[in-house]
């Protein structure tokens, strides 16, 4: 024990990450499978597998009911893997960005102080601390507004109950709700609406912004408010961007179709909603099979990008999204560095920011493509009814850690859980610990050669 | 008259190459809307600047049957156009790695002939005139190769003339067919299996790796054969490795459906075939509609792809694909440079590799979703029948300028043939310009601010 103790002791932040993930989703599988957890009988492992993954993952993918299939016991263990995934990945994505920059020394620390924090905190443990102060904080007032709409129908077991697990699900950008129609039932309904967009924007903006505007606001400087750093600023435009640009075309592309019939109120909801949670929160107030292509294509889109570094949100994250525009603008005037709000990005982030998107690009196409190979071989195209777009959705959706389905979760077959399994763990996990290598500094040591040139036009 | 000369030489290589293609697509639009040049009525003026687009832009997307609607007149045009188009694409950028070097001085000049043409050229002209004189040769084996399998079916004027058309239309990697079945009914003739699939990796290699290849061949080395460059190898090794890849695969995933009753000969022709067009030639010897969604996104994959550069072959090319992939697995190591072959990439050559392709990325994806919205926006999509996929090969196939469909081109309304013809055409114009932008020494001289961080994880 003590041995084991002292070789987790000997893990780098990297490995620590991956098996504190590991642990936990086995652990998770292992109680979600035991006849305790699941009426009906007992859960198959991979399914329960497949359910601890996603809980811990905050991804919300289910292959079986959440509120029926499981019992209390089941539903608070998908709970608590909520909540210890979601503050793991916070935790750890808020450690990364502050502490490898005190690895660089005074200089570096105070740097981050200074642009990113502006608010100084002694130590990484206090730095701990308040992420768990302010979770606590969200989450417990989202329960209370969420208990003014559940326990009027459910009473007020249940609805408490129900208010508590959809506030942590929905702050840790999870997705699993224990309505089997996720929020239809409450798509009008502008309290449930908006606590719970609340709740995924807060938990997906990152940490370190609602540090920086809490302090802004509280603090104010002499002549005037503070500014904010270029990273909170980033998250803020390109957040702001996305929601009502997402909603606004979702509402155009739906109007002569899916929302044709409805009242403008709750058309508007629905829209707006919908791109909330398509940027990793994963609930849904409308069934996404009576949307068209396009608008299936443009969440596509959305939950690719994802929510912002630091949070429980998955995705490229909107700050790579950001650089990536500013890099092609500065690079297509013909310009050598990248300049953004007023502020030159050092020329290392450049080659990061498109190495950690385009290796999510070739990752989710490689798993699309397994995905489809199981699922879909044997059957001509022609003839398989268009589930084509079903499992491109499934597996953006996975990677991302989504949790928005067309329908075909429960229809995988065993090879099909696992590459879903695998894209849900790599998009959560795998994604912050190859932004952590190639954050880290590049050794220079390997061999090199003669340069030599070629084409790429 | 002589101010618009005037005006012509003023042009950047940029704008004289936008010009170039623009006055040939409308002179060859006009033609081919002519009362002349079609059968069955005139043409309207959006197919036949439909036509002349997916003919001076290599790609082969028809929007009506090449032999059946078009006139000798027509078809000749047609042919014209390809011609034209290919060779200016290859002259362009050829010029394009060629001469830019060339402004750097007389190291620059020296650096290519050594690492690139190995074997010095006196001028630019030479280098045209070599490119047109192998065009020519290569061309005309290929007739005389096509003639013994035409002539005995069609006769000698028609066998003869299609051996011409087909030679030049798979050389040029254009993809247009006289036949209306493509060349579905040679899927198991190894003459024009050979031939065709000849021309096309000819045609998709890139003049310079020819020329060095044949020179390389004819001079040898006193003790041992002369060392291709980095660029030649790169190449031809991607090249093999997409083909030969391509094909085991599509062989794989298709043997338990469309080629489950085909003989083993003819699934093997089938497979390959296959593998070589997508790779921006866009003949089909098999209806494309009888393979499975996997195939279908292998096949997206082998078109973006595309052919490598200074050829007539469209996509990102396979010297993007061998650096994206080099410069990922350097990263991922840890290593500041990327190495390729015991060769040392130049810096620079990492962020322009990755901006070309991302842009791409971007542009395809923006078309794509236009394209979706002019054409499914009103049906829900789980009533569309899985037309979602036949556009996104379609858009793919028009970007990368391959011309392989799903058959939906002839069913595009106004709006989706332009979206369409825009795709082919900055698909083919617009990423050698943005090429020749990117690798253009960037100016320094643009604001720079103080440097500041962000989070990308
Ligand atoms: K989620
Ligand atoms: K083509």
């Amino acid at each position: 024990m003590g041995r084991i103790s002292r070789r987790l002791g000997e893990l780098t932040p990297n490995q620590a990450l991956i098996v504190y993930y590991l642990l936990a989703i086995l652990l998770g599988a292992f109680a979600l499978s035991l006849p305790l957890a699941s009426r009906q009988g007992p859960l198959p492992f991979i399914d329960g597998l497949f359910t601890a993954t996603s809980a811990m993952c905050v991804t919300g993918l289910a292959v079986v009911d959440t509120g029926s299939r499981f019992t209390l016991f089941g539903q608070l263990t998908i709970l608590l893997l909520i909540q210890v995934g979601g503050l793991g990945i916070t935790t750890f994505s808020v450690y990364l960005f502050f502490y490898l920059r005190q690895g660089v020394g005074m200089r570096g620390r105070w740097i981050i102080h200074e642009t990113l924090l502006h608010t100084p905190v002694d130590s990484l443990r206090d730095l701990v601390r308040s992420i768990f102060k302010l979770t606590l904080a969200i989450e417990a007032a989202g329960a209370v507004l969420l208990a003014f709409a559940f326990v009027p129908r459910l009473g007020w077991t249940t609805g408490v109950y129900y208010a508590i697990f959809h506030s942590v699900s929905a702050f840790c950008n999870a997705g699993f709700a224990l309505f089997s129609d996720s929020l239809i039932g409450f798509r009008d309904d502008p309290l449930v609406n908006l606590t719970i967009m609340g709740l995924i924007i807060l938990g997906g903006i990152g940490f370190l912004v609602m540090r920086e505007v809490l302090a802004s606001c509280r603090r104010p400087r002499a002549g005037g408010r503070r500014r904010l750093s270029l990273h909170s600023r980033l998250v803020l435009w390109t957040s702001l961007a996305l929601v009502a640009g997402g909603a606004v075309l979702i509402a155009l592309l739906e109007a002569p179709a899916s929302f044709r019939q409805l009242p403008a109120g709750e058309a508007f909801w629905i829209a707006l909603f919908q791109s909330v949670t398509a940027r990793t929160a994963g609930f849904n107030t409308i069934d996404l099979n009576s949307f068209e292509a396009p608008t299936l294509f443009l969440m596509i889109f959305l939950m690719f990008v994802g929510a912002s570094p630091g949070s429980c949100g998955g995705g490229i994250k909107t700050t790579s999204l950001a650089l990536f525009v500013a890099i092609l603008h500065s690079r297509l005037k013909g310009s050598a560095h990248t300049n953004v709000f007023r502020r030159t990005l050092p020329d290392e982030l450049a080659t990061k920011t498109l190495t950690l998107v385009m290796l999510a690009a070739l990752f989710l196409g490689a798993a699309t493509f397994g995905l489809l190979t199981v699922q879909m071989t044997g059957i001509p195209f022609r003839e398989s009814g268009g589930l084509f777009l079903d499992y491109v959705f499934e597996a953006v959706s996975a990677f991302a850690t989504v949790g928005l389905s067309l329908g075909v979760t429960p229809q995988l077959v065993p090879a099909g859980k696992l590459i879903v399994i695998l894209l849900m763990f790599v998009g959560r996990v795998g994604l912050l610990t190859v932004a952590f290598t190639i954050i880290r500094r590049s050794r220079e040591d390997a061999v090199r050669y003669a340069e030599e040139n070629i084409m790429i036009g």
